[in-house]
């Protein structure tokens, strides 16, 4: 606790093919990525380089009312090709499986859309008790990488790239092991 | 022509600052980010670091019907926020202004939401013969990087992001000049 990973935009595209490698090993072919905003667009971008699917994306914004629970709330829905995904396999992305309070609720209202399939894929796990749950009806879940709660300084929140770049590269032994 | 450019996601993200830089002393203050997917997932991520907005998402494919036109199509639309562009200040991101078609149509489709003001930011625009054209409407038009008719390998696509990256390195200096 306290401590701060900085993570490189390679860590992560490294992270991301090693993560789709295991789904694609896992036999899981789904019809559509479905990216959490705005922390799961770059994964899903870089997944996409390697599954090849169309990418829609849901815009969540997390409330924190009087310091309690983060309470979701919608900024961006799928709309009209919600009814879409009836039927469909969704690989659901986002960057980080934190407090899970989000994935909890995205994948409630994905799952309300009578999806064949929904699979979860994080590229940080955090190992910490969670607020929200993955629900019974999710049978694949992906992490790329299992970690201590400790702060992610993820490269696309740095102001000065190469000052977070060179930072990452120091912290590198800190990244807990590939899951 | 025929020439290949490699990025790097650290120029990338360096240009991306150049650019959010650029908007601001340019005194534009956009009240939301519209995305173009997927081209645009990261670029757009990268620039909300530095101009701190809601990002919205458009997926377009562009369909070469008879290799003669890109007609572009979409994959997701606005829906029930798109009322919410009425009056609002747009920043429309994309990676890349090749043909000009997708943001032509892109452009077109949002304004007939009636925005306050519509702005264009690319990372990278290519001099060359254009199909479509930035409407009337748009008076703002930013680009990070004037380059010739290069194919653009983005780092994103990247199967293997280290051997990139190394020939990001070496074709840096091939790097048109910022605008």
């Amino acid at each position: 606790m306290g401590d701060k990973l900085y993570l490189s935009y390679r860590q992560i595209h490294r992270t991301v093919r090693s993560l789709a490698a295991r789904i694609k090993a896992d036999g899981f072919e789904p019809d559509v990525i479905v990216a959490i905003g705005t922390g799961g667009f770059i994964p899903a971008r870089m997944i996409k380089t390697y599954i090849d699917l169309p990418i829609l994306t849901v815009g969540i914004r997390a409330y924190d009312s009087n310091n309690q629970l983060e309470r979701p709330r919608k900024i961006q829905w799928i709309d009209e090709v919600e009814k879409k995904l009836t039927g469909k396999k969704i690989l659901l992305v986002d960057e980080v499986d934190d407090t899970r309070t989000t994935l909890e609720y995205c994948l409630t209202e994905l799952n309300s859309h009578s999806p064949a399939e929904t699979a979860v894929a994080v590229l940080h796990h955090k190992q910490k008790p969670k607020l929200g749950v993955i629900p019974n009806f999710v049978e694949r879940y992906y992490a790329g990488v299992d970690i201590e709660d400790v702060w992610i300084a993820y490269p696309w929140d740095a102001e000065d790239i190469d000052e977070h770049c060179d930072r990452a590269e120091l912290s590198e032994s800190a990244v807990g092991s590939e899951a």
